[in-house]
């Protein structure tokens, strides 16, 4: 059973995470630690986190599980860091958004009888600004927790049953979960969340430009607008390592909608406009 | 002081009038015509309208205001129509997206002394899905009303204070006014509302094939991917008269997103990306 945990990083997923595990009943130690200062100190004051730790390995080491809620390279440090100093009476999870070099490095620094285990996790869920003043205890609640969990892997009958107990407070804390192998993931993510993010960039970058410079013309826009240009503000910091750890897959994804978007273009006055709607419908139809 | 008005059209735009005057404290007639049936009954039993018009020309002349709340080509037909039996006794409005064609035929077929009045008009307001039983009396609140009147009609003094009364009930609706060029407006609204739409209408053609087939997988996206696909739910019955009577703003828009998107595919690891989002970060900022 559960019943140490250390988040390390406490921004808007690793103080969600906090919140969301209190929510659900989780009563145990919760330790945090966070680059930035202020970023703990906000954690522990909204109670996400019930200490800050002065030295992550240390808490990383007197805790059960540890929660690594921090960008992708931040993550892969992480974990060369936590391999040498944690034993199979621990698990490392993670949040990142791309997994397959997160899944690979698992594969290499843990996952063995004599080595803690460590479960790639991606909790697809989140807020187009960060930082542990959004946190929010039902931030995962009716969101997909994404894991790719290699079957291959020999765990430690300790380290296994951390992870079963951890995917239970997953569920505890509102999500589904589903299992799906690295690379798939990767592609399947680029299809419905990072191209929807880079879109949401080009077009709110365009209107910047277009219309940027006359901020009562912003306000014609209505709902459509805002809605489609929101991720507009989601930060360069997290996005840079997602599109370095998927670069293929989301260019696939980017050129067919370039595609796309100029087929549109040239059928304004044909049929073709139809099927488009038309097929536009039934993606949204329930 | 307007009395008598007449819907002709009572979709989500022309029943969400209707509801909205209401609320407002009109208290006179409001009669309404539907080329179905079942939308003008609808209307009726939400008390948008309180009565339906069993020959709309008629109900037009007996009203003092008429809203055109149909598509763009059936409100440049209603137009055609109207002119020949309203005097300056009247005023006709409309709801349109697009506005240099149907301010032309205003000038053409309008605003005179010896004619009834015509003020193009687009509320920036509207839902995916449209039909009266989405109306709703909030639909205008907060959002922007445009107006492409021509300052060189002349008009009868009745129908120019028609046109006043009108703009003070659109006020009255919660809606803030802008008036502008009526090529201004159309080059506008392909940036604010056109080019969200049909870049809506392509992200989720394009996933309809991509992950269409594995349904699972659709709620694996988030918010962002909802948001980012909710237009996709618009009627081609709507946006093929936009496409057909702004195609070459919209084509303009197109193209430049679609370079917008070439240009950070090609830069995903490069520092142009950060460029990108911070611009987009500036559209968004408050």
């Amino acid at each position: 059973m559960i019943e140490r945990i250390a988040i390390l990083g406490t921004g808007l997923l690793g103080t969600s995470a906090g919140l969301a595990l209190r929510a659900a009943g989780f009563g145990g130690d919760l330790a945090g630690w966070n680059r930035s200062p202020e970023g703990a100190q906000a954690a522990l004051s909204m109670g996400a986190i019930n200490s800050i730790a002065a030295d992550p390995l240390q808490a990383a080491r007197e805790s059960q599980v540890v929660l690594l809620a921090v960008p992708i390279y931040a993550t892969l440090d992480w974990m060369e860091k936590l391999a040498g100093v944690l034993g199979p009476e621990h698990l490392v999870t993670d949040v990142g958004s791309t997994k397959a070099q997160i899944t690979a490095a698992a594969g290499r620094l843990f996952n063995r009888p004599d080595r803690a285990a460590f479960l790639p996790g991606h909790p697809m869920a989140g807020k187009a600004r960060g930082g542990a003043a959004l946190g929010d205890a039902n931030l995962f609640r009716g969101a997909v927790w994404l894991f790719t969990d290699d079957p291959a892997w020999e765990r430690s009958p300790n380290a296994a049953a951390l992870v079963k107990d951890w995917r239970a407070w997953v569920v505890a804390m509102g999500s589904k979960t589903i299992d799906l192998d690295p690379a798939r993931h990767d592609e399947l993510v680029a299809w419905v969340s990072h191209l929807p993010q880079f879109v949401a960039t080009a077009l709110s970058a365009l209107l910047e430009e277009e219309v940027g410079d006359a901020p009562e013309l912003k306000i014609v826009g209505g709902r459509g607008l805002r809605e489609m240009t929101r991720l507009g503000a989601s930060p360069f910091s997290m996005w840079r390592d997602i599109a370095y750890t998927n670069t293929e897959a989301i260019e696939t994804a980017l050129h067919a909608l370039e595609l796309r978007i100029a087929h549109i273009r040239e059928n304004l006055r044909s049929p073709a406009l139809r099927d488009e709607f038309e097929k536009a419908n039934r993606f949204r139809r329930e």
